[in-house]
């Protein structure tokens, strides 16, 4: 039986065997939330970039750089992590360059060796499941986390997700049975319970709540997000 | 306001302040509970030894050695990690060196910055709680957890402890949010809810369901165990 398992940091990823796995990467607030804005509002494409040096260079290339670090919009960069940006078809045909604190480094460190990067959001939470479904492989769920630590969005992210792939998978390793179990003790209060998460209060410290909310919708998109060729496109599960 | 902190792996120990902390190393199944059982059953100390073959090596010097790898009794020893071997007070009056495969590593990672090392279990949970309370230190609670890799035994009782140490402390960090509400959730169906942990089934698998049992007894002791010049006592937390 196909199995999922969740890696709660980026630290941890060396205890974690990524070869031919499908990887869903997951930075809730905001940078993989925010690509799906991007996509859902017709960005050709989103290359994530390891750092800001060779991020701001890819504005010479014609790419719209978007640059964020410790929630902030990085000096230099046209846009910084908000997924209210990309709203009204905004950028619609640019090509993005994004770099963030701990979203692109969680690509960074797993593109190689997995079968598929896709970028975990609760937008598009129902169409990540169904293909995960169709494909024959295993499954790795890494959460962002903030500077290596466990944080409770992308935990509770992968929660949902490993909910919505049961019994499609053995889900028994103990951070699904975990995160699960937090999921679904809190779905009726997941909004007033994410507020509390240390992330959510640095966000609502720069007055974004805005982007919060945005965030924890669910199921607005139906098109999962992929790395192909080293860019994150739109694709719809069934293709 | 004093802070209670998680960290859920020794892997993941670089990223936390020790020093001057009152570190709370848990090991459920079953270094903590059974090192608990050890002192509860009149064994003068344990001597927590990061190796085998250090361990082995005090054996000459008139200690009784327990020593476990992957769940059985490792080569040569004369006990394994099982918490019913102390019982009946079998062990009174000795000093015992112990190595085990998670527990053992988490304390000598530690030691030497925290204010207090303090081992934790479900077995003394409310007088470890006491003590954390009466001192004026911050806490932080390392989870053993399995080859670096995340458990839900010692995460359980971190969500247990956190639950135990609120209104005392401040307990909004990710970690504390997420495992209380993980605790507070399954306190009705703990013993299924931790029978489906990848550990206890391993443990299972050796025929040792009497030691699950035991290790999740909650306040059969009324006494802390806590490191002092390299061994582990009981003490009183009024004390």
């Amino acid at each position: 039986m196909k199995k999922v398992e969740i890696c709660l940091s980026p630290e941890l990823i060396h205890l974690y065997d990524v070869k031919d796995k499908n990887v869903v990467i997951v930075d809730i607030f905001r940078a993989t939330s925010t690509m799906m804005a991007a996509l859902a509002n017709d960005v050709t494409s989103i290359t994530p970039v390891f750092d800001l040096e060779s991020c701001r260079m890819m504005a010479k290339e014609g790419y719209v750089i978007a640059g964020e670090r410790d929630g902030t919009t990085a000096e230099g960069f046209t846009l910084g992590n908000s997924p209210l940006s990309y709203l009204e078809k905004k950028y619609a045909g640019k090509e993005i360059a994004m770099t963030t604190t701990n979203g692109t480094v969680a690509i960074e460190i797993t593109k190689d060796a997995a079968r598929n990067i896709i970028l975990g959001a609760f937008v598009n939470l129902k169409a990540t499941a169904e293909f995960l479904i169709k494909e024959e492989n295993d499954v790795l769920i890494l959460c962002a986390g903030w500077k290596g630590k466990f944080n409770l969005e992308d935990s509770l992210y992968a929660g949902a997700l490993v909910s919505s792939l049961h019994p499609h998978f053995w889900t028994d390793c103990d951070t699904s049975i975990a995160m699960r179990s937090l999921y679904e003790g809190n779905t009726h209060r997941l909004h007033i319970f994410m507020g509390q998460a240390s992330h959510a209060k640095r966000l609502q410290n720069h007055n974004i709540e805005a982007d919060i909310d945005f965030c924890l919708l669910e199921n607005i998109y139906d098109f999962i997000g992929i790395l192909e060729d080293g860019k994150l496109i739109a694709k719809k599960p069934g293709n």
